[in-house]
């Protein structure tokens, strides 16, 4: 799951932190609200592995980048967001 | 799978029916790049499984849309794009 968790990471990266003349910020938010829509339709299980991948690559993320990924889970809504899967 | 590939076939959209007013072209392509970049780095088995899963889902969306889902394997480079493990 990691690696999907990666690709998922990167693109909402690239939604959240595009500037408005190259992304409309509303249209970002649009497709970021569909996204975690999407994400939530999961099975809890895949959810929750989801969510410990994030973070778990969080790592790989250097700066505000690995604050922005390891609390991807809670922004997106996921289930497994209160800790109770947390690697640690 | 399935749910997660929904995730990322509506993400692609996003990015390649944007108009540029919208959606700056050049960005998008970067984005998409990475996208494809990401998800040849999942292992070939899953790689196989998503491509499945794109043409599994792509039933749920109408015209062009459809369409497009289902050649989102070959459009992303993923491994299973040869028919080998299509359906029918």
């Amino acid at each position: 799951m990691d690696q999907m968790a990666r690709a998922i990471a990167n693109l909402v990266m690239f939604l959240e932190f595009s500037p408005q003349d190259i992304l409309d910020e509303d249209a970002a938010m649009q497709a970021l609200e569909q996204l975690a829509g999407d994400l939530n339709a999961l099975d809890e299980s895949s959810q929750h592995a989801l969510s410990a991948s994030f973070r778990s690559i969080a790592s790989n993320y250097e700066g505000e980048d690995r604050t922005f990924v390891e609390q991807l889970p809670e922004a997106l809504g996921l289930h497994g967001t209160v800790g109770e899967d947390q690697p640690e």
